[in-house]
């Protein structure tokens, strides 16, 4: 097992509990440590003209007759330098009693969500953040021809305090083999209060939340935003579609339309509430093999970071959260 | 629900996953992320000599004949001024479809672990640190006898990017009127562990780990380290007592002089490896009112913090760990 091929998921010999050891990330550069990071701008990987500092794209935006890793693109998709998972390693689960471990076999791509050198998806225009969650779909997808796969997560680090590493605006897929335990755990609570209720758990709190009222955030035609009622961090806010779906691939262009300007609104008002905070979002949808369901509904999870984690929430998994969620969606909704 | 006093201990809707909302927290000053923090020292609260801006102590170690909340000690155990949990709310459970809350109630305590002004703890003398686990001991005995109280979590937070808001060394205990989730499913692990095969899973582990020795960090008479085999940090390691033992207070004293040293032993060569880095570290031990048990065996957690928590992270509960265990335990051994 101490001679096996990295990257390799391990499960904790106690507790249903995985983690991914991975020493390629060890050699990641974090440009945003350095206090002067700001004059990173000009070597930015991910900026227009600098394709080829990065790895070959798997999907882009672009101008018609532009070619691949050239310039004249509004968005790509390419693999992480600094994968944590990869997808050209064989080998096979080992159990040897206590230690479980398999290869991190995946796929591991970077969302460049913009050509010009811009930090803040925020800062986009409509349209721009509209052909980020369009790349999520698509790629998600694309993803799920590959039959290895199990589970692909989508997530945003904003900002060093969110564990972000480079500067330019961007997102992450990280498809691994295995549907993550913490997701498993939502899939399995879903599970049980449709076999109880007959109902998705989703769509019953959508409507407690809109009868309450104190939690909303923001509604449109298709989407809906609220606090969340035990939210772990400072105005986490998540957003769903109104209409029952599992997989977020299979939203409709409305849908997608309603659910990027709304990301867009709460992260523009999050970083006039608190300056530019920092922030990680994460997609929850249905594993990539699953058949559409009746008990889960996808969803998109803003987690502001402006509380530290620290030694109380790793040892007992909870978390202080400083700002009542009533009152953090007050302040949201002053402001939209 | 929304007009409850708070604190308040929530259930998330979804999972079994608790949240502490806690506002007294938010007005708690943060004086390590100011630059110029070092400053601070002048007007630091815990140091000797200024023991009237702390809230009075509830257990000290001082000279015979020095007075309660005076100078002349050598560690102090004072009520956190920003307590994440009271005991002096009142108020029942209560549970409105998918929203279920309790107030929080609890006790939230500072050890001060010395009284000149030393921001390390690995820096203080063995002496000293033996001082901060028999405090430990002390406090969970007391605690018990609260009988609301179900567990006391002591944890410390050593530097800003584990968490820490002062930079006097001291840990702190979290005592709640329920075992938290995240502790509970240790709990049920070893349960179940232990109804299968009549053994202790960690006696199993520590068993286990020093016939393949590659992980093993440390051992004396009465402890043995080792890293963990799916650490989610680098560097992640975890000590026990070679004699099986569940409850934390009851360990001897030889046990305790010996995990003290073997903490700071460790805490040192966690500094000389990565220069002071932060870290988190966490008791497990029984609950409060728990039987000794056959199945589960108190151990400490130490969790470097030198790699960010992101987006991927909380989304799947899987974190990414870029040092191997075995590289990480070889070199720990190679400078103790």
């Amino acid at each position: 097992m101490t001679n096996s091929t990295f990257p390799q998921l391990r499960k904790d010999p106690i507790v249903d509990r995985w983690v991914l050891i991975a020493p390629e990330r060890a050699e990641r550069p974090t440009e945003l440590e350095e206090p002067a990071h700001l004059a990173h701008h000009e070597t930015c990987p991910f900026c227009e003209g600098r394709e080829g500092e990065t790895t070959p794209e798997v999907l882009a935006y672009r101008a018609p007759g532009s070619r691949p890793d050239g310039p004249g693109w509004k968005l790509r998709v390419v693999g992480n330098r600094y994968p944590a998972v990869r997808g050209d390693i064989l080998g096979k689960p080992c159990i040897d009693g206590l230690f479980a471990a398999e290869p991190g076999v995946g796929a591991h791509e970077v969302v460049v969500e913009c050509p010009q050198h811009e930090a803040s998806l925020a800062a986009l225009p409509q349209e721009q953040i509209q052909r980020v969650f369009a790349a999520y779909r698509d790629r998600l997808k694309a993803l799920r021809n590959d039959e290895r796969l199990a589970y692909a997560q989508v997530f945003k680090n904003h900002g060093v305090a969110a564990g972000a590493s480079v500067e330019h605006s961007h997102s992450q897929i990280l498809a691994l083999a295995r549907v993550p335990h913490g997701l498993r755990e939502e899939f399995d609570a879903a599970n049980a209060y449709h076999r109880a209720h007959d109902r998705c758990i989703f769509c019953d709190l959508l409507a407690r939340e809109r009868e309450a009222g104190v939690r909303m955030v923001n509604e449109t035609e298709y989407v809906a935003a609220f606090t969340a009622f035990a939210g772990r961090f400072p105005y986490e806010t998540w957003l769903l579609p109104k209409r029952h779906a599992g997989h977020y691939d299979r939203l409709t262009d409305p849908e997608l339309t309603d659910a990027a300007n709304t990301v867009r609104t709460i992260l523009r008002r999050l970083g006039e509430i608190n300056d530019d905070a920092a922030y990680n979002y994460v997609l929850h949808t249905l594993p990539l093999r699953a058949a559409d369901s009746p008990a889960y509904h996808w969803h998109i999870e803003i987690l502001p970071r402006l509380t530290g984690v620290a030694g109380f929430e790793f040892a007992t998994g909870c978390f202080a959260n400083p700002v009542p969620p009533e009152e953090a969606a007050a302040q949201l909704r002053a402001g939209i």
